[in-house]
């Protein structure tokens, strides 16, 4: 795995990072090395993208943990917590615009200097279920926290 | 990057693979290396999950490719295609049923052996968005191909 491009973003801190980026109001940029611009072409059509990225100040990781939105510990593949065996982080942004390699983001929920490892195009037909059941992530918000 | 599990499907041909998750009905299984399962509790309450993992059959790339479900050069990253830089995959499954550090899973679209990379929880307040345009792939599917 090898960088593919950088995520620059008003974060520099975690604890004034967005949990969540369908929670984040927040614009960013998505840096493309231009060795992989190329690969942006048809993109610009697109209203959402999902970036895969590394969670690069992540050290180590506990199988239990408590989630930020939750105070119980949780099996940790039932979080969305960084600190993961393999520190891969997934969010669904809008994209703004592409000005060549490019792309002005807004739902940013990284911190900057975040190294991008994929760009997919976000399409409900692929990534949309209904019927979802959340368990703990559910409980919680039926409980107004 | 290190496996933490592998997908059993009953695919052992790219042919005959399912395009994607959501158009799949079948059944596969991820096994969750031992050292890892504790890391699942919780998880038998949700009904849907994401798989991240590696397109292990997958060699080189081309920066631009005509997608399975279209004719026409599109850009890498506006595709799902499987060979891509770092070939990493995601998919949401429908979690059956746990049984220890085994997932029975439905929506398979991945070949048997697949190495696993990460499990999330997949909750629609962080990963549905609505208004979303998906240039050539909405193009197509008003095609009626």
């Amino acid at each position: 795995m090898k960088p593919i491009g950088v995520i620059h973003s008003p974060f520099t801190q975690k604890d004034q990072t967005p949990i969540q980026a369908s929670r984040s109001p927040a614009v960013g940029q998505v840096e493309v090395y231009p060795e992989f611009a190329e690969g942006l072409q048809d993109l610009e059509e697109l209203s959402h993208i999902i970036l895969l990225y590394v969670f690069h100040c992540s050290s180590g990781y506990h199988l239990r943990g408590r989630p930020f939105l939750d105070g119980h510990l949780r099996g940790l593949f039932a979080t969305r917590y960084p600190c993961r065996p393999n520190p891969l982080g997934l969010s669904v942004v809008r994209l703004l615009e592409r000005r060549g390699n490019i792309l002005e983001i807004q739902g940013v929920d990284v911190l900057d200097g975040t190294p991008l490892l994929d760009i997919k195009p976000y399409v409900p037909d692929f990534d949309v279920r209904s019927e979802v059941r959340t368990g703990w992530y559910a409980r919680r918000s039926q409980a107004g926290n």
